[in-house]
């Protein structure tokens, strides 16, 4: 079949025929073109300046990119004194036409320069990457964090889950996008496009992104699978490379053992719930077989609470028996599984959350805390940040909603019964209430 | 090539299955619906609730509709009196923490409840059917706007410009595609497929269309084009049917004939203006022998306008001329015409801007006023609008940066020196000033 | 995604440009074109000796085209005393290079022609036109066979199962290719595409078709659809314009009530038992809930046989009271679906395969006879033919090869119970020994 | 836009699930199942049968292919006898009966066999690597060549230009794909997919393939190119890793470096010819800036000959000058150069074509030879084969066929006045009547 076809970059390329294009004569500031840009020019010849506006920026250093984002910060706010008197105007009296100049004046005008801002091909990515700079500049300048908020207001309603697209990652797809699968991973390092080959290309492993239609060539998220036979302790069996792969039609669970965010620009927008929900949807569809749909997790905070509790009356000598270990052979599993468990359980923030950020993030997607492994992850990593433990958590999408509410309203963590038995095992205090 | 699958609506038969999709069970009013969605419950089980939402929606009659648009008038809105102690309190003392407590005190809670709701495949298009049945309501419940300025604001953040795609449409787009086509066309009808068939087979033809990537069978408007070897004047032989197709290779000429925007819930939101220019780049690029982009334009307040200058010491006796002609072929052509020219370059509204609506939308655009036409519309329509004249205008876009600013900035209608002849030639004042 | 271009007809142009494609100069005759395709100038100019050909084929006129087919028949023939020589000499001495020479010597020069045609853009699609040609001029010129017979040979080849691709077509096919569908419609015609819209849109219907790689725009047969609840009788009632459609997951039996070749140029070449199985495939796929898949067909050589038995012993009185009602609601339906069943079951062709065409397809494909319908097809047509009778023919992939390995070898004709009964309730002999 | 899908190998999973896949079951030898494939129960079964027999040829060891081989070598060919009585009736009288059993009698039944195995998804590339295996055999078992030229015929006629796409390879290709270029590259030696990324991704290199549509994974020969600004003589700058790439619209010259043919089973069936035609197409409509399109090749045989001309009375000094060089530095560049140019217009095999094979290719299909380079190629390979030397042909699509008429009819070798100065100055006779 002949396609239709799509358009691209033609734009661009006329306005650099045509003359309009201005980006190398127009001699104007950053902010002076950010003026521009909302003024009544901006209306008509919008894709031209912001296209040159964002070439301007990319070719900007730090000290131009730092004087761009505090003018946003300051120029490009709101003024407080008229919010308040629209807002007092309109508690006394509620118009129509109060309310839009109220609306008008409580969005910071860097708002609307950032919608404008996302007309030329590409600028989307351009944007997620100048809050990527923002981001890397707030610390020092902690003031900055007003146009942060504006920031990600506007990436968490143009980055919508109504917005994204579920792709499959596989030998098939384009290697310029596995070349991006190659630097994002976070959890488990993948060397080059060879080692992705063992990752994507066997039978049994799969992977899945979410993609934004502006942004078809970066994956924002992804989330690599092992179909195999039976719920798995250890990663390094998982990936280990003389497999024989698995035909498919036998595997009977899904393990998600790598789930890696991809674009450090839209840090705080989470996609990882719903990835891994649509992603069960699609594996039950597509292979009925499967029965069980689990992670195979890293423990990062395991180690560092142990380590508060050398001295503990109860656990003490449990825990250095754990941590004394001279060679990672020697730590003994079951007091670590143990230890484990009730960390999972029983260690909170100030806040009354638990305190491992992994467990925290599956337990408010309502999954639960499903088994234990001692020797899961013998890298130094691994041994570093908990002796080597590693942590299942189970997706039953019949009972994530309701795991998710009682975890929500009363802090109840939803564990298997042998993860609850390991825990109470453990010496010292078992904290019944807090287990479903 | 075995191709990456894209999903679409596996979730949804996820939720059915699951049960977790409550839509047939949950007896929660429309606005109960709204409260959960924006609660703890909403964060987990977002994709379900909005799902039930929008499904309770369809199903609902047109006073639920109402209450439900009330509802979010009413119990969705921002607490003024909050806004005001926040804003005072930020401008006297601008910390970002208060700046975040009035960012989020100053957006009605709606938008959220708007943006939860873009979830589930086909919710962007039935957002913008919700505005649709919300710009029904308005005239006979005007206090709705302040929602409506809502929805506006978050359609207009979506279907920013960099999130649009242009395609081309001819005989090898999807039948469902056409249909849309069919039903959309808004200035010369289309009677069926079979008509729409002769408009956009032939060689000589071309149509191209704006979407969303969430709309994907929905265009949001197209412009239909013919190319030509001269600049054409009359509608009817443009659009015969027994014409021999031009080869495209020897067209001098791009006549936008017809220009329709297709979804009334996003009225207000315009995209005329880049399609057109994004056309004309496209087109200069396939087919370098064209040498003029022209539009052949009805012009809608001609005749309207005539009728109050009856009595005019110096044009009435040309106006009655052509208003009594009872035959169209007795309408005389060039008073007509310099007539025609005379309400393009003078005729304004009370706030200056020219009274025809599609002069203003052309020449806002930076297009100028090229040429007249008597006898270019002989329909009863055109007849009834404007005595059958018709007018072409034509963008350069090595000028309609500067024709934009200049008609922005001081009101200034450009036109070619037959059009000012003309207009010269009507009796009575000639309003040289306005004329560049 | 950035999409890998697929390249087209940009080599013809490039003939065209550089002035390699001769087509308008080149003065040679369509013969003396042959010769040269063949020669050593075909083998590096064989793209653009091609083109010309075929160009000047598609514009000669009938007289023209019979003296091409006329000479390929006689001068581009074997050379059969060489053929008879080497034919000897291999069976004395089975040498390799005899065997080439041999090869070479039977394999008429017109078939390297036509290979050699079949390089520009468009050329399969040429050559079988070509033979829709052929096939016209030859019942006027008998000799030609000899020609065809080649076509045929390599169409055959080409169009071998292993280079078709099966296509579902439904609303979201191209309009270009819902055109073939509509004018290729054999069986239940389709007027325009509003009607085809009825026949694909609904959600209970499916149409599915073969296509060449070559030939993307053009379908070589398909088949149209019907989900039901149960098996249907009549094709009016399945062709309803105000029917409800089922809910596909509901569906019980696909029901495939029309299949319709579309090239002339490839009679004799069958898709059609093939098409039907895979379609059986995809749709147990897809569908699960479906349980039955049969055909719901004519019996066009019914009363054409009836005719030759109305004063037959036995059966006479039946077959009279059938031809000879006045108005169709007068046909007696047990007697005409007993005399169909009599007629599918025992008549036959001189060879001994029976004599209704349909019924020798779907046997031959290793269906069977499963229930018989009065009033099934209602149109004059099928009045004329049959009385209105119809029949279902079964698919059951797990009978399929048995059935068809029966009626090859013993020319049993596979039945259900209920046409075995209905038959022998006809009077006559019920020749029991045909019946499976 | 929802697609429209493709389906692929469910028809394979069927006959498993269906039991019809006898595959495991089927008792039956390869010879055997090649009768039955082409008996009756070929005709509905084909489908599982073929795929049988081609699984059971996968599994098989070579014995069992040599055997499959033999079998249809001898039970699967022609019946001479019959061929020659046949021949003789119809050179006695040319009747279309006798004609069509002639047809049939002088085709072996393997060919009808290899068309019936050509059925499954994946057959086409089984029956390609069939033939790698035969070419493997043929060797020792040289009377298998009968069989390969029916293997050769049909592979041939299905993959003729007609049905070959042409497809850009860049780094948005799928990785399955690359892959294959990694293995296949015959010329340069790339190492991995990152090396495979510096010959790809730069702005100025650009591979182009054929591929069949029934073997979407696989290319069948591929080109390399490189965008330069001038004419390159040395294959090490050009594909040095450090470069500047060019931006693509300053190129004036496109260099086809490398061509690789892919498929062993096709050798014999030529594409390069037409490969290089259709890219120089493809790169003169994209990249007008384009003047030159050259290769840059290497001479293979220039050392063998030289080191029979070591005694020559007239060139001997020069030759032992080049060929006794101890160091690759010291080789003298302008009797190298001279004597390459000697080498490529005087040297001939008995039959009195171009001794070298590169030189015979792309003569062949009408480029010329237009300079020549010392120090072209210093690798091992390179040095052995030519003393370091290059040349580039020149393809220049106005000149190509009648380059190519002069060099069949009278062996004309067309070169660029440069390259016959150069052979002049060799010592010696010029030969001059053999230059264009």
């Amino acid at each position: 079949m002949r396609r239709n076809r799509v358009f691209g970059d033609l734009l661009s390329q006329l306005f650099e025929r045509t003359g309009q294009f201005r980006g190398q004569d127009d001699r104007r500031s950053l902010p002076e073109l950010c003026e521009a840009l909302l003024s009544a020019e901006g209306e008509v010849s919008g894709y031209s300046l912001a296209a040159t506006l964002l070439a301007r920026y990319a070719q900007a250093n730090d000290a131009d990119r730092l004087a761009f984002f505090q003018s946003l910060n300051a120029d490009f706010d709101i003024d407080a004194e008229q919010v308040a008197a629209l807002a007092r105007a309109y508690a006394d009296t509620p118009s129509t036409e109060t309310f839009r100049a109220l609306s008008q004046a409580a969005e910071p005008r860097r708002q609307e320069l950032l919608r404008r801002l996302n007309q030329p091909v590409g600028a989307t990515h351009a944007l997620v990457g100048m809050r990527t700079d923002l981001l890397r500049l707030l610390p020092v300048h902690p003031d900055l964090k007003r146009t942060d908020i504006d920031f990600m207001h506007l990436l968490r309603s143009w980055f919508n889950r109504g917005f994204l697209v579920l792709r499959e990652i596989d030998w098939d797809t384009p290697a310029r996008i596995l070349d991006k699968i190659v630097d994002y991973e976070a959890v488990h390092q993948i060397d080059d496009l060879d080692d992705l080959r063992r990752r994507l290309n066997p039978a049994d492993r799969r992977c899945f992104a979410f993609f934004h239609p502006s942004m078809p060539d970066e994956p924002l998220i992804f989330v690599e699978v092992a179909l195999t036979s039976e719920i798995p302790g250890s990663i390094a069996a998982l990936l280990e490379e003389e497999r024989d792969p698995l035909d498919p039609a036998d595997a009977r669970a899904a393990v998600f053992y790598s789930i890696s965010n991809c674009q450090k620009g839209l840090a705080g927008i989470s996609f990882g719930n719903l990835l891994i929900k649509q992603v069960v949807t699609e594996l039950s569809a597509t292979l009925p077989s499967l029965q069980t749909f689990v992670t195979l997790s890293p423990i990062p905070g395991l180690n560092a609470w142990l380590s508060t509790k050398t001295d503990d009356a109860e656990i003490g000598a449990a825990v250095r028996s754990v941590l004394s270990a001279e060679n990672p052979r020697d730590i003994p599993a079951e007091p670590l599984k143990a230890l484990a468990a009730r960390y999972l359980l029983t260690a909170k923030t100030d806040a009354g959350a638990p305190l491992d950020p992994v467990a925290r993030f599956h337990l408010g997607n309502g999954a639960e805390i499903h088994d234990l492994h001692a020797a899961g992850d013998p890298s130094p990593n691994g041994l570093a940040l908990s002796s080597g433990a590693m942590v299942n958590y189970l997706y039953d999408l019949r009972r994530t909603e309701r795991n998710h509410e009682d975890f929500a309203t009363n802090g109840t963590i939803a564990a298997s019964r042998t993860v609850q038995t390991l825990s109470s095992t453990a010496p010292g205090p078992k904290s019944k209430e807090s287990v479903a």
